[in-house]
């Protein structure tokens, strides 16, 4: 099973294009979803296929160069059957990677996590326990310097998909630039409320009557990236902030699985600052 | 905008004869979606499209006989801007009747309520505020003569859709069969837990933790049509059954109201006992 | 059936100090919930009870006076079976006045509304249909003589509580002050997400997953009072502007009637910026 | 920290006993709730309060006997620092087992596991990772022998609550009235929806576009007993039984962890078919 992803500006004969072309080369349509931004002009489009005869998504592929050169389309074509290879990185709280490493075990969640990074040790027992080789970069003062070991580690691993689950540092624009689209943040509040430090504390000052989380790409502002996936519960005034902070992790927990699992299935498009989830 | 509904035997080339035929006939997609259901291989497809050209959405209804034929295609093409001609049939509650009355009015539900029938005159006054032909068909022991004047009163108005609004009459098969797929009914539980009557004693008893309401096409067995819309809310042991009902009022408003903005978009598809929403 | 509210510095014997002085007036407890802030030492109780003599609510008025003073009380009584005399305030918009309307007409909202008034005309029928007065009160360029005249209308309506169901406009501190407690608001976001005007076009924006309305105490500034309610409902990318300003009518007007139902239950209980809902 | 748990036939002056008895031997009320059920005429009562002198709980327990009596009350003091013991029945699917064990770990869930029992071999490894006493207990065609080791394995243990977690199952009538109170199943499916075998292919065949998870105290009738807690999901025609599955675990395991923290907290009371959750 294989998925074409493409956006260009809107103009008749996109979908025609794009649906005749794969019939021509034997490629069974299984889903197709699409979305018209008037804001913008934009058309993006999902298409997920069968091979109906064994290496005809190639032949696809060929044909499909001149159709997507015509109409300007930035376009893709992924293997939904192969998982996607994942960096993760942690500090200390070990919720979210702990929840990751079963689902990827228990065949929830589609990633081939080739290693876990982290700025503090504590969660190498969590790694080792999973197999998972366990790099411990500590800041140490020099941010570049661990930062570049990070892109190093990036670039050894191969890994396509960077998952900040739980690091608590803030990453340089530069490196978020460079792995623009490629780094999925969870978010300790629901944006764009309660940025910045401490949200439950905040929340509990505030007296807010619903918590959440929010997976988004990261950009240099932690908090402000284009946002894939939000999470909610009800609280009331006797939720202190530690009680805040529990009923948070497990949001967090949640919408982040969510938000790796529309990556996995190639369902995500940036978009400026947002995304289209087709 | 109009909007092409269709539904076959899956087979390749489906999704290049629509997008090929609209395209030719300069007809612009605006929005698409579509479903293949594995277990039955049947695929569905609902595609927005707006006319380019004056009077080019006629040239592509013709076009299209050709591969609507060649593909055994179960297909319509409705015009999304003209409100759907209905008939309300309601009893005594009012909660249901009052918030179409105001969604209508408000532009937020493409109704044009053509008439309301009731077999109790209490909502003939709401009736009249929005200067509504109400009709009062009371059972009088004759259930067969008063589904007759109601189908009467369907052919009459042209409605195209019945909604039943709280309207507490089980309905003759003949009737149900007739039109199919036309009645939308909203039913007071979370269907299928606790059909029959006094749902909502029967939920206090068991002393569930959730509560909801179902939108479903009406069949024979008030409690068992296809399901179109479901709504939910939490509850405690504290809420009595008088509470509960009227928390089960605004789910079902709600419910009933999301139902049928779902038909006005030409969303809904009957296949078999389910429903496909696209 | 009554309630006793009270709040004051948690200290030993409070329960026992009210539920003796209960017990020996032959008022039977019916509903009793309570808070203690560890953060500001406070502890704040709601008591429903019954009257098991005719009277003998009085009398236990009375006896509690001393305790009261002992334990340096904020409190009161209110007779539950009294509807909350309210002063509703509009502008244009409709959907939060005409539900409002119905859920009084139908029993579900304790409200006696004395007036309503609104600095335009538009809304002057819907209070007719309801034979309630309504009070065209412009503001003229004169903002001060505007807040006295529906200051004067509070007074001579006799009203406790002041309901905002969609009025566009900011009100003085003064005002605000004067009224503290007794303002409620509807806030068409999220708080504290999408402060300021045009919320959902921030949120189209910013291509937030879900959208929410939050019902405060009004303070000066409209977006930073006590939060009583809020709710949420999921959304995706495809939702323009429009559309969400119209699922966010239907979360206003719900929540905008819970954070009333609330009011007219006397559960809620000013604490600073936060709100304890017992 | 304590918990004061009672219930008795309604009548005048039970809380003034309570926080009287209380007030006089030091002990300060944290949380006080309460609940009337006017069908049974039943009160139920949760009082947590604090030592403020070493050993005063220990008198009012001595006193509070003289007051029990009258009040012809059930009531039991439970130490709320002290983690519940329990016993953890699984038979081949991990994930609730598997959230079980890491909560307890986080310290997000007070129990203190004694042992994890199983008819199959499968989730041996996983007890052995967290150090736990797996016992195998397969049925090999004599259920009653299995249920009388279990049984036994109940005893010797010391577990006060047993939890079913995906144990696939039924236990006798004769188990079930002897642990009355104390076994805790989790179902997957929103119950009375869809009971029995294969609940997420009876919703899919249903087309139903919400799916619940159910915890609830085990009768016989392993469908049927006391609800604790419930959780849904929203899904719709696209999600196969598989689909269906996966989303379907993640509820149940939300659900049973909700379900087990309130038992914790102490919280819930059995009362008849319904529990009361104070």
């Amino acid at each position: 099973m294989h998925v074409l992803r493409l956006h260009c500006v809107d103009q008749p004969g996109i979908v025609a294009a794009v649906a005749t072309t794969l019939s021509n080369n034997e490629c069974n349509i299984e889903e197709s979803s699409q979305f018209y931004d008037p804001y913008s002009g934009r058309f993006f489009m999902r298409v997920v296929f069968r091979e109906m005869v064994d290496g005809c998504g190639a032949n696809f592929k060929e044909d499909f160069a001149g159709p997507a050169a015509r109409f300007k389309m930035d376009w893709e074509i992924c293997d939904l059957t192969r998982p996607v290879r994942t960096l993760v990185l942690v500090s200390k709280a070990d919720h979210c990677l702990h929840d990751l490493l079963y689902r990827v075990r228990a065949k929830g969640l589609s990633l081939d996590i080739a290693a876990i990074a982290s700025n503090h040790m504590a969660l190498g027992p969590m790694a080792k326990i999973s197999d998972i080789p366990f790099h411990y970069l500590p800041i140490d003062g020099d941010k570049e310097l661990q930062e570049r070991k990070l892109g190093n580690l990036v670039a050894e691993t191969g890994a396509e998909l960077i998952v900040l689950a739980r690091y608590m540092q803030v990453l340089s624009q530069q490196f978020c630039s460079k792995f623009e689209g490629r780094l999925i943040n969870i978010h300790h509040s629901f944006l764009p409320g309660f940025k910045g430090a401490k949200p439950y504390h905040q929340a509990y000052e505030r007296g807010v009557k619903i918590i959440g989380a929010t997976a988004h790409f990261a950009t240099e502002d932690l908090d402000e990236g284009p946002i894939i996936a939000q999470g909610v519960e009800p609280v009331d005034h006797a939720a202190l902030p530690e009680k805040l902070q529990q009923i948070g992790k497990d949001i967090e927990t949640r919408v982040l699985a969510k938000g790796l699992r529309l990556y996995t299935e190639r369902r995500i498009f940036l978009h400026g600052n947002r995304t289209v989830i087709l």
